[in-house]
């Protein structure tokens, strides 16, 4: 990567969190010499790439700048020569979202958009056109650095590592806001913190924590269960059983109430989307609120309001990542990468969400060593429905298919899995013709 | 092993399913010189024991065979200098069997005595008992082979491997009842069929299926989903869907309908139990009918009405082990035996169910490569729940316990697990003195 | 495979060995309907097939059975629609073994053909050519079996399994004289044996051994230390050190001698080079003495004098296999197939040679759990070598081929490895046009 | 661990060395609150610990640092509460190393401290004394960090792993003497560099070498092929093939030289021996001539000379890892440390060399993936002789001694094993009370 001057493609760069993005890199000049920027988005996202685009050179301009923003439809001139390309795109918006979530809820199961039969769509939608995306860079862009937030980011990090030959992380929030949390139940500095992070994005368990070498995963599990702040935004807060932490003895990520707690999220996600609307269809609200703010041309900062959209720590999270990347910091990173042997029952190609050392050879994952029967089925259980969701998604195969469903542990069994997978390809049919 | 006496110890021997293994032994006398056989039971048990051996006699009488035929309460007598023991015994007897298909009922939850939360009751149960039987067996008959029947076959097997110095097989009817009905099939002989067998007990799949070196797994699906027989006598046979075996790839076996096929096995129970009852409540009344006839002084042979009670092939199975390892054939019998690398995603010490070389020097499973993520996530996570099992089972480990109904597939979720564990533990206060 | 009629092709059918082979199948005409034989050559071994070509017609014409013997250089013609392709030739002659035997030596280095620098310059010639018989085979046999016995069998049956999609199995006669030796010593049956087989061709040892189910693993090693009869013809029979055989606690195969007592091995060697010339330019004599006597047109049976050749068992191992597969006999050979994971530290893809069980489906390994560090660091370095050796061999890789050779361990170091492997391609120019 | 106030206790005080590890301390004491240092030796030693006592207290006195030190022979006064126990201690002293050095010659093989049947002999006098350190420890400070120097470090660790309860970690001066003479050749900073390092101990590579996310390991091979500096003090200097280089695809480090150029080497030490004296008899002049420097009582710093002495790093080696522990840095350190599947080939726990995160939690491994035949042979080979090595220091068993002998890569076959351990066992009767 030449020295001295950085660009970032930015595909899905209409996104509500851009501005976040933006305020990162202007945060980060001192260490990340990014001289332009190039947002790319689809034809129906053009308005709302508008509005992000004005509002970043806004930002820009007030910090005074020298960085190049364009904003445009053209994926391939926004790839060629970029040094990092951040995906952060959302296949057929959020009204394909807000199906995810019903479609599932019609057969009593968990609609979530990255968990379950939800985020199953998610990946059948997403996946191809990251493989698109890869082959621009494969041909444009061969040494940059792709770093996908797209969600479900470890199926499609997955996708990426077994189908194309671009460098890849994937990353998620869930971890670094676990990490906030936890030192705030500890009255502590994160980098205090040792903590030893491995399973699947959104599927991520602190298998031990340490504070300044003294074991305290006990103590915190204790805080969990008392109703001390674990959750994420964009999650219901059911609280977790004092004596079922204990008996689990690793810390959760808030996720982890669609595997544990599946009827109480069950029917909340019922009760919601009876009376406010399902998840996506709230943001829906919220971001149409945000880009009326965004359009305000006295605006020239990200707004306060962008963190009630649940995406804490985002621009964090991935822009420490370009830093650790960049100059070779060999940081640890709770990141989406190739297995090779972390988890040894895992295939070498699978990819996992655990501590990482990352720097400029990217990133390397840190040991576990042996994990135990409280944790390892439900890892391999739900890394099985991932294995063949990828080769369902790039091959359209439907037996692939059904077997991810059928291996889904919010999935009953083979009778729900075959109606809701004919529901979601009937529904998403447009967004799907590796299936036609 | 001495040559030319064999000894044989029953314990259970009062089970209704005594007289076929009797019926075996007396077809085996040119290949195993069994001399003596000692049925033990308990003294809650006392009466049947009491018909089966007489019936025993008068079989042995009927052929003349010259066997030393002793029954009795006394374990240590039975175990001493045994070259076999065989388990079949069953703690609590059918009423804890009704008891652990009720429970999980009333949680709206499979209730089954081998799989499931009841499977799981039984475990708890059976463990403490055979690992008693184990330490008689260490000090009276070092060099003795225990073959457990036993359900949780599997459980039972893992519990001895980890926990006693005993030469242990788990053994189980399912495999050879599968290899029958597939041969029946496809018309051909038994021993014409390669089965690949691999995976635990009652949770087992044939992967590949060749006859004469040709792959019909496919064949056999197709056969399978047309609605050919492929059931055992104690499980409703809810019919597969032959999209979702197609989509499988491998041949189930019938106990494979709880985890697949939940909700329709669920309703059936539901409406059994309010009806017939449960499959023990049904049993008893067979067993009722069974031990009539067995008084009959005239009855010289197993009665053809034993057929009915599900226990087919049990007899041969159990004796043609005993033949393999006496007379050191090296035959392929489908056993429970310690994973030793086959399934390289589960810890060595793990027992499985698969083809299995078994002779003089016990069973040595056969290899069975790569399995795909069509099936290593469902058995990894069944088997994270057996290990759990057993820990809570040897050291009454509630946290354990809990974990282990956690990562059953058959339940949903936390709230259920302790709801479901806390009834199990009250109501089978009096069988479970490790949690006290 | 089609019942009831079987046609053999045999590569190198001019071998001195193939009477031992004719004989083999007219034993087994009852089991193995052989209708078909047809013996292939180079044009340089067209002299030796016509004598063999003539001594089996007079063999098959004695015994009156109906079989079609064809001999010509037409590898195709042999090929099509044949059901089993055996494998027994030599490129180069016994010239290129004499140099695999010398060149070594003069580098104080262990000269033999299988083993060492001689069986790596003997892997680089036969590695092409079997993969050109296996195109062949691909297009004109798909279904058959190839089994294969040309040396060094292990890394010859490797590089099939990695650069072909012909089925096959490798096969030796060591380890059927290992067991026919220990049933000699222990005054048994060979069938009453259960002898734990695992390693790599010629570096195979018995780890534990069972006579009725008793281990007699430390009598076998006492007897053999004792000297009784441990050896193959083809191999000095240096005396084993008991207290080494105590140490090691499984029972080596014959050429481990080069392994564990490599210097009076070396030394037996050169001694043997100066005077009555290598084992090559020993066999060169043997071979004209015993096509002498094959030119009689008196004989129409295996002469005796073949039995001093070295190939004891050779036939019984190889048609042993084939009625195995033909008649899906699932009985126990020891051959060269994929790991498969048997031995968890080498890689799936890698082959070794343990006991399996061979039926129609082929060769499935039998587990032998975990290998003690005894033997699992030299399994490993000379698996190493072999992994090396068969990218060299394919790719006509220099750096692959130096490596193969550092990592032998009967090669001191990296000065040796490249002055052996200098003078090994010299020498075997015109068979090694990969390297060219 | 106490913030606030370290103990340091050094077992083998009177170490040449000691002197730098002191200026280490005195160097950082921003970082580190160093308030006591307890120098231990034996009753040997006394002479040499009190010069270093007197040097160390005139350094101490010359910063003015509030650091309380302690000389004793009471080893259990030492450990008592200290924080982190420092082991460099030498059993036997230098006669026994130089007889380790000239033992092994005595047979044609290669002598050498730590590698061949030196590092074996000087392992079984030190694994039984370490492991009377590590019951002191368990009573004393159970808390404590045991970081070992000791040679052969390897060994010693993962002696100490299998048989204590004690937090440990190996290390050597070897990895960051690499790593400073990478960036030597490559005109950069340590710290742009990322070197993959994994192997063990003295047999350690960087499988890969990045400079700026750049992959330089070619570049790197080709300098150290052309003669740049790539050697440590004590080692002869044998020039590097540069086509071995390139084959090997992988940096060595410079012990590698007695497994790669072992014939060049043995001519060398058999030379040397004759000469100047083995490297153990040439210490002995330059320690004689430490000593005599550090009696000067106008000496208050680290003498220059004590570079020459070999142990480059050494200080810097060490007093990183206290910091990164006792601050929780979470920095990269190249250590010896559990395997825990980092190599999936060698058991969990086996001690390797390599990259790890250091922090208050301890070393963590960084995963290296799959590492190919060049190297995983020769690792598993070493791995094993060390593996055995372990079970006869702990236990004295002779059977584990030969076999251990026989596996080393540097022992030609078992005849010499036998000649050496036998030669070792008489000359080291005094310090090896497990034997007898």
């Amino acid at each position: 990567m030449a020295k001295g001057a950085l660009k970032l493609a930015i595909i899905g760069g209409g996104s509500s969190y851009t501005p976040e993005l933006v305020e990162g890199v202007l945060k980060r000049l001192d260490r990340l010499p990014v001289k332009e920027i190039h947002f790319v988005d689809v034809e129906a996202g053009k308005e709302k790439l508008d509005i992000i685009a004005h509002l970043a050179q806004r930002m820009i301009d007030k910090v005074g700048a020298d960085i190049k923003l364009t904003a445009s439809m053209d994926r391939k001139a926004a790839i060629a020569g970029a040094d990092f390309v951040m995906t952060q795109f959302r296949v057929g918006g959020l009204q394909a979202r807000a199906n995810d979530e019903r479609i599932p809820l019609k057969y009593d199961v968990i609609g979530q958009e990255t968990t379950g039969p939800g985020g199953f769509a998610k990946a059948l939608r997403t996946i191809p056109v990251i493989l698109g995306i890869c082959k621009d860079i494969e041909a444009l862009a061969p040494n940059a650095w792709m770093l996908n937030f797209t969600n479900p980011a470890g199926l499609v990090t997955e996708a990426v590592q077994k189908y194309s030959k671009v460098k890849t992380i994937g990353l998620c929030n869930v971890p670094v806001s676990m990490t906030m949390m936890i030192a705030e139940m500890m009255a502590c500095q994160s980098d205090e913190l040792t903590l030893e992070y491995a399973g699947l994005n959104h599927l991520l368990w602190a298998h031990r924590a340490w504070l300044n070498g003294e074991d305290i995963t006990a103590q915190v599990l204790e805080k969990v269960g008392d109703g001390a702040n674990f959750s994420m935004k964009n999650i219901f807060e059911e609280p977790w059983e004092p004596e079922f932490l204990q008996a689990l003895g690793a810390i959760p990520c808030p996720y982890h109430r669609y595997f544990y707690q599946t009827e109480a999220m069950l029917a909340e996600e019922k009760a919601s989307a009876e009376q406010g609307g399902t998840r996506a269809e709230q943001v829906m609200v919220t971001e149409q609120e945000l880009f009326e703010l965004y359009q305000n041309p006295e605006l020239d900062e990200k707004p306060e309001q962008l963190e009630q959209r649940g995406g804490a720590y985002y621009s964090d999270a991935s822009l420490n990542l370009v830093d650790a990347i960049y100059n070779n910091r060999n940081t640890i990173n709770v990141v989406n990468t190739r297995n090779n042997g972390t988890m040894h029952f895992l295939p070498d190609d699978a990819v996992i969400e655990c501590s990482a050392v990352v720097g400029s050879a990217g990133a390397r994952p840190i040991g576990v060593g042996k994990l135990g029967p409280a944790v390892t089925g439900l890892i391999h259980q739900v890394k099985a429905y991932e294995q063949l969701t990828v080769e369902a998604a790039v091959h359209g195969d439907y037996d692939s298919a059904l077997m991810a469903l059928v291996n889904n542990p919010l999935v009953p069994d083979i009778t729900k899995a075959k109606a809701i997978l004919d529901d979601i390809l009937r529904t998403n049919y447009d967004y799907l013709p590796q299936f036609r």
